[in-house]
């Protein structure tokens, strides 16, 4: 295992300590229960928002805590939900009087322990809702999963929906942007090399040098299939293809294109497929209006990609072009 | 090889184009020779600040331009030197009437390319200053090299000196301050694993599964030392000692750090080699005032890291604070 590590048990609260050094004019990092929250929390009046899920996909969820985001993440171990007791420490400091909204990527785990956290939170008298995104369309139920995998989506939901806290939206109208961005937002990825879990210390799964897994999950979950290595065209097609096929997108329809870096690939691939990307929607009438191109929800350094399509209305535009201000996205006014 | 692309030749255009269509509001993107330019160049009355070098190191240096940084970019092909052409046809594109300053990292091609563009844009009566930057303390000569590499430093001088550019700063001023942080930068990297080159398809150099390269080039250079395998204690320690030896940097001091991301180490890693190299610094008495940590000039999917220590004065670092708003590097205000 070739790893920037010292104790594999630590890496995750080391690499806390690095975050917080790095981004204290942004957050503030607590070490037992782990929770990253905003450094002005709580913002009195206005909705707090909070993610969480297994450390290694990073940024997500930590490197989107600031204005315009999220309020707290809460990062559990590798690959591994965090605790109820995470997150209602998350609660505690960022609540701040206007309720809770969490937002749950749709793992068996995550979904409980977020579950417990609400219940502790509605009997100290918050308000809280919770959101459970599942926009990954390769597969039905998976390893983790009852259901689809949360996965690209969540980043654009976690943007959306903290603009709209951000300026003051009350609980129910963010929970109902929140299911808006999840009933139209589609993923699907794709793996060329495996991550290697740091307390484990070898691959995820074995995929020979001449294979590719398609429809894979964050954790190295199996897709849909494997198949050998195809070029750049073949494999967007392969990924944007179902994308449009699942919710559908149509002829006419403006969306938001984020092609996404599961952690080893170059950005000189990844703007590559972008590109491709691009002219495989023009070319079915599909109009992208904005978008995401980098390593924002990450595989540790697992090589591969995944693509999201949401499809934009007003409101989700303009929520999306709000200003943001966190160690991974930033932008305006 | 496994890569996502397709005619491996094609890599560089194709990956321009999906640059340019995912970031059309800040860059053009000229194909045939490859020029990326502001939106906006020229900007009348401004010096024009334009780099380049071989591809394979982004973001650097096309994320870097924009309003705040870079007027152009010239990317030449993996890990080759931009052709006299290329820098050329850039200066026509943003020369806005207050002259050019080539950044130019100390490689021997692109030293001599960037001249003979610089011999070109004087035969034509606009007025060029070039600085060359060689930040890396590892070796003296190297494999591309007379003279020591230019490394990380770099992506600190270009958004230094583009604040300058923006505000106004005259041609010889913007020279002044470029020198200023060639003096006061110094980097050193560290690989675990080896870069693929597209058109070559196989690993740039053999590193057995127990070791490490000390003090590698981003082209995947010989280092110092290839040593086993370490601790991120050890790793850091390896990299920042040197550094604050080389220059040498002082109890007292005031710097910016920088933890750079070769391409292949995840952001759980960076963070914790991050956290690590804050405290050995405060343990020196160096205070640092400013963060970088992130994969801003990478080598491919090569997996390791780099750091950067800059010594800050005022001027240094109130251009370092002004506003960026490019690909990869957007801030305030």
């Amino acid at each position: 295992m070739k790893k920037i590590i010292n104790d594999p048990q630590d890496v995750v609260a080391e690499s806390l300590r690095g975050l917080a050094v790095a981004h204290s004019d942004l957050l503030r990092v607590q070490e037992d229960p782990a929770v990253v929250y905003r450094a002005d929390a709580p913002v009195q009046g206005n909705v707090a928002v909070i993610s969480g899920g297994g450390s290694g996909h990073e940024p997500m969820h930590s490197g989107f805590v600031g204005p315009g985001m999220l309020s707290a993440a809460c990062p559990g171990a590798v690959f591994t939900s965090p605790t109820p007791d995470q997150v209602s420490s998350a609660v505690g400091h960022v609540n701040g009087g206007a309720g809770v909204l969490l937002v749950v990527k749709n793992y068996t785990g995550d979904v409980l322990n977020f579950e417990t956290a609400a219940e502790l939170a509605d009997a100290e008298g918050i308000e809280t809702r919770t959101v459970v995104i599942d926009d990954d369309v390769a597969v039905r139920d998976s390893t983790y999963t009852a259901g689809r995998r949360g996965v690209g989506g969540t980043v654009l939901l976690e943007k959306i929906v903290g603009a709209a806290a951000e300026r003051g939206t009350d609980l129910k109208a963010c929970e109902e942007i929140a299911k808006q961005v999840i009933a139209r937002a589609r993923s699907m990825g794709l793996a060329l090399t495996a991550p290697t879990v740091p307390h484990a210390g070898t691959p995820s799964f074995d995929l020979p040098d001449d294979e590719m897994e398609v429809g894979i999950g964050i954790h190295g979950e199996p897709g849909r299939a494997r198949v050998k290595l195809e070029d750049a065209d073949a494999i967007v097609a392969r990924l944007i293809t179902p994308i449009i096929e699942d919710l559908p997108f149509s002829r006419g329809d403006n969306v938001l294109l984020f092609t996404n870096s599961m952690g080893g690939t170059p950005l000189l691939e990844l703007y590559l497929a972008h590109g491709i990307a691009e002219r495989m929607l023009a070319d079915r009438g599909i109009t992208v209006r904005r978008r995401l191109v980098g390593p924002y929800i990450t595989s540790l350094e697992m090589q591969g990609l995944s693509l999201t399509l949401l499809k934009l209305d007003d409101t989700l535009t303009e929520l999306w072009d709000a200003p943001v201000r966190t160690a991974a996205l930033c932008w305006g006014p």
